[in-house]
């Protein structure tokens, strides 16, 4: 096998960066196979067909129909999270390897069949991977690395905060985001799981029992005239009801020892994108912020107190996870490169027969996180994970 | 009256601070009364001695006797917590107005007495004045300026820590501020208090219910061959119990809808003094961090988009609070600065006869604030403040 | 014509940066014709060859051959910067459109030389551009409008460095880079040249006038055991001269009036790819620096002084130049975002029948700067642009 | 002898300044002898005695009557350039040490005057310093000791800005500082000044050559109604001439090899009191920023490369220069602290009978260096200093 052929189902945000991950990767890792970009599965024939441009040899609106092909390797699934169970298991089921987007399920009784659908087919050499994208942005990766060698010692804190405003005006139109049916929760699930799962990470630890309290602080909002994206701006004159959460907050106690505070909201007016992570333990500390993406502030606690201080570190040594592959030091990456570095591993990890990570087993793990929140939102009392 | 005689009790670290407000006060701002730093008060004679530097023109080891003293107006409370309520309670008695460092008490107990004396003690033209300094630092004046000209719209979102790192070592010695008999608390009350009130007074409004959790990380500490204080580092062979806590986090909704993630720490490790408070709203957002305690920074969402963004204000102009009194623009201020802001507000609220802020009132709530926190991290749920 | 054949030559870091560029603009950007990477020249067979993951439907080793293509309309010129002039004028002279790398040549009189031949191939409809890729930085487009709506006023000042350390190490062996008769110049032409075009660009202005000195601090290095980029590091036990300038430094003072500050280096230690601008005018100042790349600082002079600071405004908004084409706001682009940028442009110009900006003609100019900074350098005195 | 009788000419800025540096000083530091704020001298009666609030003990208007009172043993020197010759050479001649304001003087040969009056002034016990203040901002003490221990090791680079805005505005009124005769020059002695002492006691090193430009760009402005400071606003409906720069730039090549670029200007739009050094040198690199004074940026380069960066080292550890007499770790100073600090040392090296520095020598040096940029930017050559 020296090619991989690739269905990605989905064409709207994530297909745009899932095609740009499958394009590229090749071009600047060495890969055992090569990705193909085989076909792109969409719902609606006109939007599909609009969504050439991404550059799939075909387009289908069945995304059953990919099952059976012999040139689909892997089904790479970039839908509304309603359907992710139903299609990786079955695709899972036909053999196929699959990436899924984030959060893993809508539910975690989904998320557990998934699982267990994963764990089924890796006994067959099929392949399963969920899309927590921001660890592979070297920065992550680093930190990760940084906890493991025990630079921090002991973890006794971590603070992360997931801060967007694209929802802050009222008179942004509902979208299928906002939409429990299809989104399952609103800013806990789509930005609340990332931090989740990126602080799990980085620990090398789990999440073991939480309080939170969440809100809608627009409750009705303008219906959109027609399906659109993120960007989705004309509108009907009707409104309609928010149905999920625009801001999610939780305490958090990790197995390991170290308390957790825990924030995600569609309504931090002027933060873009702010992925922040802060970590302290007894010998370090480190901290982060998407918005300088390139960057890793470490605090090495060992040194001597006159030369102390948070060091920016710019994440584009060739020592770095991932950062070989590109440009000379100083030159940084953006978004859409660690979504190349998520494609580089598991094109790997489906090759040399290794189960890929994070797994769907964690994608289960940090289901069950948003599961323990929700509860406790409405209990008003802790839960455990 | 042209004179307005001081009398401090203790004289530590906030001894210091407070002494040097009392002194530079007079210098760069115009007061209608001229403090005089009468007398100092210290229950060790050698160590009150010893603070002769601090300036004052008198020494003595009973704090009762200043309040027979005709050259004492004021007697200024700079000692640990569990005194606080005997010494203001019977200074504003004996018709001596009170400066009272914060916080205001080591139970609402004693801070409910307290009040009530300031209370009666107000209606005799007798002032009383809780030493939440940070209000006083003129990036935090200015960032109530705004919320209150209604810059930020309706508040969304409060978010605030105050990081330390002064104990992450196990090897710092027990000092009074990690006994619970002393200190009421840890780092909740100590660290945890000015950040509560901090926000409280940027949005104009108050907590309502917390849900919160505290952690003593190091349990065990050596014990100090002697009092000292935040520096001592001369150790006995024995160990002592902590009995604070480190760390403490709170979720926490305030009455007018906002909410707000507070956490308090002693271990964040290369965290100096970082009070941070970013507070989100409708219209536009704020940020602090003390560590940079000249500047606030200010995101006004009802700009275009291409051109918004964080402003970093260099809070040291002519127009902004407090400054005037001082350098040019550019020319920043230092930590006690704040506390002779303290000073000439409470000098001039005496002179013209109006209650000064925050008042023991306000220290009240803080003390209600603190001791919902700690019951909630017992019983695991929210509790109404 | 609906596709635009493109002829590569050269495949090193700039060869790699370019395909990049070519592979994915169409796959973001509405193009009016589609690029196809048709062939790409190197020297070296085996080299050449393995630069096959770049992409190219076909390899060369002599770039002449490619003039005489059919289905090559674009010749992309990535060579160091002795074979510019001969390849560039021989490839316009074939009728091909030209994107040539910066600096435009190694000597003025070659630039001149290849300025007239690409007005002369202008008047047959044939294209030429030189790639100074940072004005595509889509915050420095945004500095460049912020300049031309008037938001700074007058320009009083304008200073740029470009940092870099990847030779600091004495050890760090010889590269082409190093040598004069490949390179022309060291810092100054390699990246000297990019702030003095981005700082015209900015200021739709040009230098007048300049003083300078220049400097190499490590004289004689190691001899690489074999030709190699950046990151070469194998040597042979030799060493040999390096016969550029590891740094240049010079004033400049514009035709407009402003003021300049200009320095190059590859040995400020610890800045990897620090490419900063300020500009300070009489209504505002912007500040950027490519550490940050996704941030434009901008002070507006016009407002209140109480609220008025350095906005960092993250300029990933679908209203900022070319941003809307990629993902939602705060989701930051990378070094190779701005070739793409570049591609497009040239591309849309082709297509148009435009003159594409920066033409040779800006190139030839920022080419004089260059050369009275080295005369400069000599003489010791400031010399006419 | 334990008391130091203190007599300062004049009273704005720098007045208000030294005042609180002589009354705070010995509140926070072991001082060997105790400054007394002995008399003030204005020419001006009503001015002067306005000038009661700075805590003078006496006031007088004609300087040469302190040079006979036996309760000065100091003449602290805080009035315009051109004054600061006659009056330093009388108080050393008579037997007092001087602390005089920067730059020393408005002419090399004032300079050569004073620095020989010092001289001989020494052989007789009588002690001179020059108040470059900002070497005494603890982060600047900081840098010069490290790159003392080597931990930059053979420095490359320099570059220095003082950036200020206070007349970017054209409405901004005539004062003594933009007048030739009393200020000697404008932004180059006023703020450049600073920078070529600062940078030098850095680097432990002199600049040996310059070549530098120099501009007015608004050569005419209103008069002010009445003499003022910084912050004279009311005018008068006349213009006058400003005979000093507005902005001072120039290259520079230190004794030992360094490149340095300075710019001291007065037209940054948004920079308030911008002083800013970077330093790179072999092993590792320094910056500082005036406006986040408690800071200071390290780079170690010896470090791996794969967690090096710029450290942000807060310096306000007790191990750091100055600041164990003040806060704890993390609570920082603000502009007034250095001239404390710089009372403290020129107490200490009067009590101990050594030389203080800067010394009238350093200040003259650094005379020579503003004598040889305003002699390059006519000659428009370099010049030697």
């Amino acid at each position: 096998m020296t090619t991989l052929g690739i269905a990605m189902v989905g064409h709207a945000f994530m297909g745009a960066a899932h095609s740009q991950a499958w394009r590229v990767a090749p071009r600047f890792f060495d890969l055992p196979v090569q990705p193909v970009m085989a076909v792109l599965c969409g719902r609606d024939p006109g939007r599909t067909r609009a969504a050439g441009r991404l550059g799939w040899a075909d387009a289908v609106t069945d995304w059953k129909s990919v099952l059976d092909r012999d040139d689909v390797h892997l089904v790479d699934i970039c839908t509304p999270g309603d359907t992710h169970a139903e299609i990786a298991v079955a695709a899972l089921e036909a053999g196929k390897h699959v990436l899924c987007e984030k959060p893993l399920a809508n539910s975690v009784a989904e998320a557990v069949a998934m699982a267990e659908a994963a764990a089924r087919a890796a006994e067959r050499g099929v392949r399963a991977m969920v899309g927590f994208s921001y660890r592979r942005v070297p920065a992550l990766a680093l930190a990760r690395d940084l906890v493991a060698q025990g630079r921090l010692g002991r973890v006794h804190h971590v603070r992360a905060q997931y801060l967007q405003d694209w929802i802050v005006d009222p008179a942004a139109p509902l979208s299928w985001r906002l939409d429990k049916d299809k989104a399952g929760s609103g800013a806990l699930g789509d930005i609340g799981a990332h931090i989740v799962d990126a602080t799990q990470f980085i620990l090398g630890d789990t999440i073991a029992e939480v309080t939170g309290t969440m809100e809608t602080f627009v409750p009705q909002r303008p219906v959109a005239a027609a399906h659109s994206g993120l960007s989705g701006t004309a509108v009907s004159g009707e409104t309609g009801p928010v149905t999920v959460d625009d801001a999610a907050l939780f305490l958090a106690r990790f197995a390991g020892g170290a308390l957790g505070s825990f924030e995600a909201t569609r309504f931090a007016n002027g933060r873009k994108n702010a992925l922040r992570i802060e970590v302290n333990g007894s010998a370090g500390s480190l901290a982060f912020d998407f918005e300088d993406m390139n960057v890793l502030q470490f605090f090495d606690g060992t040194e001597d107190a006159s030369v102390a201080g948070f060091r920016r570190i710019v994440v584009t040594e060739p020592q770095h996870p991932y950062v070989s592959a590109w440009w000379p030091a100083g030159h940084g990456l953006g978004y859409e490169h660690a979504f190349t570095h998520q494609a580089v591993d598991l094109v790997r990890a489906v090759a040399e027969g290794t189960d890929p990570s994070p797994s769907f087993a964690d994608g289960l793990q940090v289901q069950r996180v948003l599961a323990a929140v929700e509860t406790s939102a409405e209990s008003r009392t802790w839960q455990q994970v």
